[in-house]
């Protein structure tokens, strides 16, 4: 996986009919790049995230075949962090 | 996913039967890079798009089994994003 | 998929026995790097391809399970492409 | 697969259900870069390890559908590497 | 696929029960970097190799789900590439 930061916000309404309704967000890469990734936790503007991608994304659609190859599947615990 | 932007098209007459007959757009890429991806929806060049990678982009071919490995996936609507 | 161009041919006598009989070409990816593909096509020294990575190139494999990630699937017609 | 090094760990607090409970470490590459790998073993920060990615990672997690894309499965015996 | 040189071997004692038993080799990719992929050949070091990577490195192994994303396939005829 790995460690981006929520940029941004994406809309399509001339999709393919398989995409799934819910958040596309623009993710900064903490290494570098951007990666547009499917959102079903609703993270904010700037929240730090943990980002899966390959064919793994898709199969948290269950019964459906998504196409979704980055997800996010978590919110990062900041604090947490940088106590440890 | 990743976003990009329609910059041509190519043909292929000689070609693997199970290539899928539809439109072949070339992608720049907004991080750098091109790609060819499969266009369901009938882009046009200049167009701003959202495209999916890997297997799952094969996925969208239900029944056949597509050596498709890049998809359009939607359009983006750039109007709306520079209002958020 | 990406575009390139084969360079060159390699053989491999001692491999592995589910790799598919038949031509592995070089191909110099029009965006930079190389990688080898399984040409199903006759693809000649110097054409422009079409190739498809991961899985999917394996799946073109029916019935049998080929360690194969990359695949020739077209070959691009340059003419056409200089009149559009 | 790749080496790399244990740089850090991470908590992800709010997350998608199908994250299984374990230790998300961050990991150093060797040949450069950064990711977050699901780790089964117990590995300890400075640790060298060896990490696979993509879709066989989640694949360790049987009878789940897991959104893991990096999996450590081993961690790399440094002393034998430099008697050989 | 891709082309690289076998550059080391390593051990890992400490690992996951699914990981195969067999030699673990450190290959220099032609074009650069570095991996480590799981060797059925009995490859030696600098000997020139085809390693396949992602899923279908892992379906070599039949019957079990393996954790391997980098499996050397062949190796190469070096006296034969130069001839042609």
């Amino acid at each position: 996986m790995i460690r981006g930061r929520v940029s941004g916000k994406l809309w399509s309404s001339r999709r393919v009919p398989s995409l799934p309704v819910g958040a596309l967000l623009e993710i900064e890469i903490d290494t570098g790049g951007k990666l547009i990734a499917f959102d079903p936790l609703g993270c904010a503007p700037g929240e730090a995230v943990l980002v899966v991608q390959g064919s793994v994304a898709a199969s948290y659609f269950s019964g459906v075949s998504a196409p979704i190859d980055a997800l996010v599947i978590g919110s990062i615990d900041e604090e947490k962090k940088s106590k440890t």
